[in-house]
């Protein structure tokens, strides 16, 4: 049985730490970012460093009280949000925000878990390096967090997701103690692979505390094009092509459809479109090349063979640094103007290359046999992963589709995983899909979560009702 | 208590499955690689799919007795052989060897886990596409042993660990209950990590029968370079260079010592030597681009810039493929020469980048106050991966060194720990290395790994001794 972080709980508590350590939270710590859940908890507490940490889980194992970890509280699918009848102890990492050390010549760079994206990207490059994690949410969201979702973003198809970024962690597990896993291998054969399981498991295992991170070369030459394909099916056969030509000097290949451009000119008029007639279909490329290259030299070729092949019929080249940017803001943008708009469901999903043009072609036919909607179908393509987001008929509100959305959700969802996917591609599982992981996952692959969460967090005190639902979590 | 693997058990266990399905176990299942140990097996079984694999496991479940999961049997750390007292199962993956499916515009292969790894890299060469994992027992290794101990090999800079080029695995958990999770996809957020906590576990945790596998393009230019370099430290600095003017168009970057070249000399004279006097260091450096370059210009424009900032002295550039395949064949050549010079101790080690220079200083120093010694010591630079391996003085055979090899073993594996390294990079820790897990392994960790094995694991059949020392694993 959970207990309440509640008066009697934060005074012994507090008896264990420095006297600025807990505070009653502000209301930023308790909403979901797009306003969907509000939480509730007893206090948060701010420690300092890994030790503040233990003393913190080890007293909350001890009384069998609810713990959250804290980032930035950018996550989508309120992982960071308390629900149900529990008051947690919200532990915010903020106050731990260091760059520990910059390791330029092992392109290494060890962060605390409470420093912001942004904050490490601008140490990596200070060291003329590149850290190339990047997302929207970057100028707020921490370290942590983002491990412990897994974050993706744009740059996944050269760099790989937020766990192939980190060669080791620190990380208090639930009952207190401090596992030192901060090292900087490459390559280490030595047990099971802990800072994987942690990764990507929201909070629900222990709290990550410090990672230590890889960086790269910075790529000398950069360079970027929005082509126009015919499909999404003649955008895998250009990616197909571009990744021959160019190998890993693709750092992103991003699909925007028709929809995301008609949005952008109703949302944001200023914004200039890059062809006179919005195409159905478009990808963004962005090249990051060595100093031996010539990114639109290579754009060009790429765009000619593309041509001869009948894949692309119109495109540009960023003709300056500048232009490239404009590209990128045009696509960042679409997301905002989605809002908007306000779509009535949004869908992070992912499906194997090769069934993608054949579900965004079903998803559009079988949404179309529910009710008149519009579709925004835009994302990491090279990835798999696409933001499939449904929106009203022009004319119409959001609210006049409520009793329809659950069913646009569930059809969505269907189809992705009788076609091979996943419900769940960048944003986790949180506490908005833990059911449709019941619904969804591998029931052996649910079994084993659960075994390995009771093990390591036999209370049941860490994130409870995230990932695993609080009822299939615990059964005391 | 385990059970033997003995007449009574099997006769159960054959009624379940079809009749050639278990046989004496011949003496190359019971033999480590080097003759370093020998084991022991009630029988072997030769599922030829994941069902039998099932009903197997679910049987050794039951009556406690002890599995073996058995891939090409070239694991060096006796991982797949059993010790002690115990009589187990060995569960052999041979007949599982079908490459099942190749997805060529996704790049993904998906193999069962007894594909020997040469197999699968035909397989995607016949496709058009590269599976990078490279390493000298690929004739015979098989995927599911590859995976079950994260092996590295040569391409690990470019590519990553074996662990990088799996998007997906189909697992029989130690109760014989299947997971599905051969997924295609490239991001995928739905719950914990299983597939990076099984890869590495080395058969402790479950048996790995088939896995999907991350393809690449393939570089269609290609060359290589020998560069003399005045040390380790140079040769960390010409990395640097290297990745800052080619990024990842670097497959490859093989650090190998004089002593090498003097052991190959002795064992291999016809082998043809790049250099007229042996450099105390050189590197081996592999470069695969894409089809707008070209490696002869690339390598020489790095061979001058490093002549410049005196990093290099002296250098060949393959003139062909064929002298790129000689260059490849004298790195490739030196555990051979090793072997029949005699090594007195063997580490396969690995550094932060920064401290491998001090440690080849460190550990030459220490190891002369022990004993007249030779040392060999070459590698995969580029991932902090050493093979140090300490042979005798010249005129004197390895015996006479037998009385020193604990305390050789013990001086070198605790400066690498001191050092901030680990004593196993790329081989494991299978039963030769399990006492130093404990010794050198974070207590906290173990702890944990403790945890996650009896939870999914609870009668502790999965290659008991192997990992974790069967008395720290299970006490009943």
């Amino acid at each position: 049985m959970l207990r309440p972080c509640d008066a009697a709980f934060l005074e012994r508590l507090s008896a264990s730490l420095p006297s600025d350590t807990l505070a009653a939270p502000a209301p930023r710590y308790l909403e979901e970012p797009r306003g969907r859940m509000t939480g509730q908890a007893g206090a948060v507490a701010l420690p300092r460093n890994v030790e503040e940490v233990s003393v913190i889980l080890r007293a909350c194992h001890e009384a069998h009280v609810p713990v959250i970890a804290y980032g930035g509280g950018t996550g989508l699918v309120g992982a960071q949000v308390g629900q149900g009848d529990m008051l947690p102890l919200i532990v915010s990492l903020e106050r731990m925000s260091a760059i520990r050390q910059v390791y330029p010549t092992e392109n290494v760079l060890i962060a605390e878990a409470g420093a912001i994206l942004a904050d490490v990207q601008a140490g990596a490059e200070d060291a003329g390096r590149l850290f190339p994690l990047s997302l929207a949410s970057e100028g707020s969201a921490r370290i942590g967090g983002l491990l412990a979702c897994n974050a993706g973003g744009v740059n996944v198809l050269r760099y790989g997701n937020a766990r192939d970024l980190v060669l080791g962690l620190e990380v208090v597990l639930p009952d207190g103690r401090i596992w030192h896993g901060l090292n900087r291998l490459r390559k280490d054969n030595t047990g099971y692979d802990l800072r994987h399981l942690m990764i990507g498991s929201e909070g629900t295992l222990g709290v990550i505390t410090a990672a230590s991170l890889r960086l790269f070369s910075r790529p000398v030459v950069q360079g970027a094009a929005l082509m126009v394909v015919d499909s999404p099916e003649a955008a895998l056969r250009l990616l197909a092509l571009a990744q021959a030509r160019l190998g890993e000097g693709i750092s992103a290949f991003e699909l925007i459809g028709g929809m995301g451009l008609v949005f952008l000119a109703e949302a944001m008029p200023h914004l200039r479109q890059p062809f006179a007639a919005a195409p159905d279909w478009m990808v963004l490329i962005d090249l990051g090349l060595s100093a031996d290259r010539n990114a639109t030299d290579a754009l060009e070729g790429l765009f000619a063979a593309a041509l001869d092949q009948g894949l692309v019929h119109d495109g540009v080249i960023a003709a300056s640094l500048a232009q490239r940017k404009e590209f990128w803001n045009l696509r960042e943008s679409i997301p905002e103007a989605n809002r908007h708009i306000g779509a009535i469901s949004s869908h992070d999903i992912s499906l194997p290359l090769s069934a993608i043009a054949p579900f965004i072609e079903r998803a559009g036919q079988g949404l179309a046999q529910i009710e008149a909607l519009r579709v925004n179908c835009f994302g990491h393509l090279g990835d798999g992963n696409l933001h499939y987001n449904v929106f009203p008929a022009p004319g119409r509100d959001r609210a006049s589709y409520e009793s329809l959305r659950d069913r646009i959700k569930t059809f969505v969802h269907d189809l992705v995983h009788q076609m091979g996917g996943s419900i769940s591609a960048e944003h986790g599982i949180g506490r908005m899909k833990a059911a449709d992981l019941v619904t969804y996952g591998d029931p052996v692959k649910l079994a084993a979560m659960r075994a390995i969460k009771d093990a390591l967090d036999p209370h049941g005190i860490m994130n409870p009702g995230a990932v695993l639902m609080q009822q299939e979590m615990k059964r005391e």
